[in-house]
């Protein structure tokens, strides 16, 4: 028996490694995604902002988030502080083995997938302020982010906390991570201000075009695939056949939704702009991996399939709407991450008999208002302090230049780029 | 021993389920490789075409492919139809343990892994019929290829049918995706002609160079990792010492193919052109990997190497005959995949001493003559009813304004690229 | 027993193909990071050098290499010649119960694993040399460093020869693979000379900057995400409590040194140069994870983000000393492999008791001293016999139209392009 229990922990922990290994992929993901969506001119800053950003939430996470986040005791509002992984140290032979199966994977191999969850959360927030936002200005924003703002709403669910007691269902983080990320983007967004020449003073719309699409199209692939280890990761075991058939269903459903919601945002915008809309279909993708993620396990794959559709659906008409009232998001990920967000949460009791819509009301609202306003606030000292926006020549010149000193594609742009 | 019985469910599971991971990978793997060799004013919508299909594969094989494949009872010509699958349901523990070791699976885990293969035979349709098919009327051919045509001659061999029956051996398909695969593309290629410029009328073949080969590399180097997914995984089983010596074996053997192919394929270019031709080193790469995935698992390093070192020189002179006979395929999928797929079936016996020759042209036969026709017919329909190729000045302009509403590159193509 | 010995060897079995498969996938990374940082002009031939050193060193590793490296018997200078790889052949079932465990994966998983590692090496060199040497004489070199000069200095470390005898100590390989790579490179570098036009005549040092930095940015993902295979299947076994602790361990802390070399290359470059220097966080990122390739076992996370930052800072260094001394290496590989693999090297003692500077300064000079002086000899071999560098007509025009006959952005470069 004690061998049994050897070889389970052995592959829970090779299980949950290599879903952190995917998550952490989706680093790649969302920097291909917003370097693709952006204009030449600003791909080599928004590249910086994503594996600098990267490397801060791991950094912050170890220093602080983590100690933050899982606490060890749940239940309150607000967890005791420690600073105790920076030092290292994991589960005994002799502990797990007394353990009775509770403790069944590494300590470490939690911090590896939790981290990356992090990561994952800020780098929403990059694409959303792509442009114009100063570069160290936002680096700094991710360090309070990742180790203080995400952590503490990562303890009231995951933790243990106040949420997860009253019931708030959200199973892989489509509130906890993707909403949150949304939340802390918003908040800059709006004091960020649009990119010039976004909206014209006369009320039209400009589109402004990404650069290079097969990127774009490159870290969608990349994020679905991701995502296999974001979901499936997230039934935390795998070692007996239930629990087997459990992260197989995840998958599965994940997939589906993904699918569900390509084929939705497609037929939308056909609809709506007679066009096949690559960006659109993209986005669609993104959609359904975000609907599905607060439950992707107890919907059979045709429900799973239909909540992405909707994620599809709704998606199109947010980004629309988003232009309508002037909040300018370059690749869209509030609408993304936010308003499919939001639905993923509120769709969990359609499937899962063990969530109401209530708790999933309070733990929405919870997060979308701690996250916003505590970005806000941060947000805010910064603008005081250092600025938050680059200056109007920087942003017609390009942030390339202006914050990094080189340009993404000196060869490309001819006299196309510069000026565009 | 319960206890090992439950744990190598888990194992098993856990491997297909990372296996299923690696092959949905290579959607992201063709969608850049096509989106590197087509045209700039092309790449849009060739990349809205795999997203879409990938999409399509996914909802449809749901819907009805996989219960058409795999029904339950197999040996025949024709599956008994039914729907289950998109409502879920897994092995439950009871019916596992009274298996005695036959259920060692998740279904859940089994579809995952099944459903990414069906988008691996319809992506190598999208690259041969690049640059001037309409978007929609090929997203309904996808509906039909992944809903019926190819579920229909899986079903023959690895649902149980009468290929199967009849001792036809193709263990990761050769036959069954990549052959299938480019048989429908043929169909499509003969109905839909050439790209205007290609053939002139006194005979010269115009070369279209690839707008963006490190996009096609990377494609390249994607498919190769996924391929350990899609070969590795079709063993279906790894949990004991045999079975993880035949997995091991086949990743060997794989990149073994590869490696043949890349350097076969090489040094026939720079004999026959003079120079290291890149494009031709990635088809020999993939050419060795479809030569093996025939029978990736009997083989020593050795003879794999050989195998896909044939593969590669094959490919070099399919695509030069491709083109003497005027079938215009801009990636070169129908050679990589329907020619090198033929060699791959033929080779079985080579190091297989259970599979000899005969079954294996009668599999290579009734695969491509179902699929031929099938497809043609499919093609035809859609041909009659909306057209399947987009006007002279759409494809003068390119597809991705027409098609999808915008570029691939605004930024980048300055005055050369638009009118190429 | 018998059971659990079959199930933990199909474990460890899965860990090191999975791994291995990891450590593949940096082969496109190689790519995409080399393709970024070389001119538009020069980016198909090294993409081509990428794919086929890739091949090559399969294919040579599979006839020579791993015999030499992996001979059965260790502890001496030379080992025993055979050439038995390539007949296959695998642990039989009896061996395996029989060997209380000592035999626990499959050889062809061993052998996966290990031919990854070369390509790693050889791959390193390619950046070093690019824009300027001849592509088939790189194509020779790499034939003998794959097939011999690697694989003679991994027998003495890996293969139980005089270096592992000596007590020196590198886990992963920031001396076997990374310093011997440069080492093999700094040689090629020296005798090939530097770029035309990079250091003129009155010793100013010209950047020359790459033409795709999302390509690099990508590349550098990529390589961050296989380094989890690279150390993570170092350890070698996962299967019982403390191995999957250990593995855990591995993972958290080479994604904390990467994620430290990222923070001080950012930093120190933008103390150096005022601007956050994309292409210094990317060689940062890089630098962290060569520097705890060495040891990332004993340290704690926190000391592992240090490693990385000495790394990172040591890297930026690195890249403006080696252009102060004319040493030209387009994409720094000689800095990020040789200069911080070095540090890893000597940082070992730091963490790990059971090592000791001697030996690990042994171990450094001997790796770089065979490597640096056989790779010198191969290429003057080279040099006199068919030459190593382009003319210099070639060279600017671009190596892609005169070794590969073909432009890797045939749209995008417009005027600007050819010349630069």
């Amino acid at each position: 028996m004690e061998a049994i229990t050897q070889l389970s922990y052995a592959l829970d922990t090779f299980y949950f490694l290599v879903s952190g290994a995917l998550v952490m992929w989706m680093a790649a993901g969302f920097a291909m995604l917003e370097a693709g969506l952006v204009r030449a001119k600003n791909t080599a800053e928004i590249l910086t902002k994503n594996v600098a950003l990267f490397a801060i939430a791991c950094i912050m996470y170890m220093l602080m988030g983590y100690n933050i986040m899982y606490p060890g005791d749940g239940n309150g509002y607000f967890p005791a502080l420690d600073l105790g992984f920076m030092f290292g140290g994991d589960n005994s032979v002799e502990d797990v083995l007394a353990s009775n199966g509770e403790t069944y994977y590494s300590g470490m191999s939690d911090f590896f997938f939790q981290v990356v969850f992090v990561a994952t959360a800020m780098s929403i927030v990059s694409g959303a302020v792509a442009e114009r936002m100063k570069l160290w200005a936002f680096l700094l924003f991710a360090v309070v982010m990742t180790g203080v703002i995400y952590p503490l709403q990562g303890y009231w669910k995951w933790g243990g906390g106040f949420l997860d007691a009253a019931g708030f269902s959200d199973f892989a983080g489509s509130g906890v991570v993707h909403l949150c990320g949304a939340a802390a983007a918003l908040a800059g967004v709006i004091l960020l201000g649009a990119r010039k020449g976004k909206y014209t003073a006369d009320g039209r719309v400009n589109a402004i075009p990404g650069a290079n699409l097969p990127l774009a199209t490159l870290g969608t692939f990349i994020l679905w695939l991701g995502w296999f280890g974001f979901n499936g990761g997230s039934e935390l075991k795998i070692s007996d056949i239930g629990e087997a058939n459990a992260v197989a269903a995840v998958f599965v459903n994940t997939n589906a939704a993904a699918a569900g919601g390509v084929v939705a945002a497609l037929l939308t915008a056909r609809a709506l702009f007679g066009k096949a809309d690559l960006t659109m279909a993209l986005n669609g993708a993104l959609a359904g991996l975000v609907a599905i993620t607060a439950e992707p396990l107890t919907p059979v794959p045709l429900e799973a399939t239909l909540i992405g559709a909707v994620g599809g659906l709704l998606v199109v008409f947010s980004i629309i709407t988003m232009d309508k009232i002037k909040i300018d998001d370059p690749v869209g990920a509030i609408s993304v991450h936010g308003v499919v967000g939001m639905w993923g949460l509120i769709a969990v009791p359609l499937t899962n008999s063990d969530a109401s819509i209530g708790p999933q009301l309070l733990g929405l609202g919870v997060i979308f208002a701690w996250t916003f306003v505590a970005s806000l606030v941060v947000w805010l000292i910064l603008k005081i302090v250092m600025g938050i926006r680059v200056s109007e020549e920087e942003e017609y010149e390009g942030v390339d230049l202006g914050e990094c000193g080189l340009e993404a594609y000196p060869e490309f742009t001819g006299n196309r780029g510069s000026g565009l």
